[in-house]
């Protein structure tokens, strides 16, 4: 049975919007760790897990607002920054799948993410796409909006979505 | 790692509405199919699949129109059929994981089938539950409701949805 080509599944993945912790945002770690423990468990080889995560333009040099920006070369150096920032994210689960033995492919897009994650999906055509959550109660969600929420009603294959465990929550739900 | 609990799925399963059809819906013969073939594949000791049937009540004798139901014994041997139904709908899933040496468990619970299913997961704990869906697009799902919707936004635990494929529909999509 296992000579059947292997279950791809993606994960949507993004950095932590706390300051000073390490790159994966929870909900991603707890989205992964869920696909790993709960799905693959020990069939390795039967599973590839695809990575994808999106860089919001927008939010460019959001974590440097000490800095001066008073030439092209220092917008320069800031996409180089976020472009290091965001290969440390991948780094960290290509890592992880390292370790536990599970194929693995990662890569970066920018764009609004719910629309990239989507046509990423149309691209790439994974079984299944599981996605973290931060599992905000509706009145906090009105002004963040969720990527969850939209993948679900609007990826093109079957999606789960993972909500972060309330003992993980940070002080700020907000936060992840 | 085989060592762990085996990762417990949970698939809500019905009848098809097409007279004369075998007994389990498309849709949630879809359900099924997916979650062996993509998610258990060989590693069947790793799982074990909880089959929930809701029947709902209102619709008891729906099919025997052409019943005359003149005295409290009509009812009752309406009623047994359905309970045997029911049964024959579980027996196909069962027999299924027997085929591919998948455990598994299964039940029938009178009932809404959006309510049933979430107090169920409440009361069982899967790790995923697997829902089928019609694929409806929004001007039919505004007459018919999804089970799969409500399930999404409202279960206790993570819900995947598989919806049937374009090409098994039958002629009245509403049907299943």
């Amino acid at each position: 049975m296992e000579t059947e080509a292997p279950t791809r599944i993606m994960l949507a993945v993004n950095e932590s919007s706390i300051k000073g912790y390490p790159h994966p945002s929870i909900s991603s770690r707890t989205a992964f760790e869920w696909a790993v423990k709960k799905i693959v468990r020990s069939n390795t080889s039967g599973f590839v897990l695809l990575f994808l995560h999106v860089q919001i333009p927008d939010e460019d040099g959001f974590d440097d607002m000490d800095s001066i920006y008073a030439s092209p070369d220092d917008f320069k150096g800031m996409k180089e920054r976020d472009k290091i920032r965001g290969l440390h994210l991948l780094e960290y689960f290509v890592h992880r799948c390292d370790e536990i033995g599970v194929p693995c492919e990662a890569w970066i897009k920018k764009g609004d993410p719910t629309e990239v994650i989507c046509s990423e999906v149309k691209r790439v055509h994974p079984d299944l796409l599981v996605v973290g959550s931060r599992g905000l109660g509706p009145f906090q969600r009105v002004f963040v909006g969720t990527v969850s929420e939209f993948c679900v009603k609007h990826a093109d294959c079957p999606v789960v979505t993972i909500r972060r465990k309330a003992e993980e929550a940070p002080q700020d739900p907000v936060d992840d």
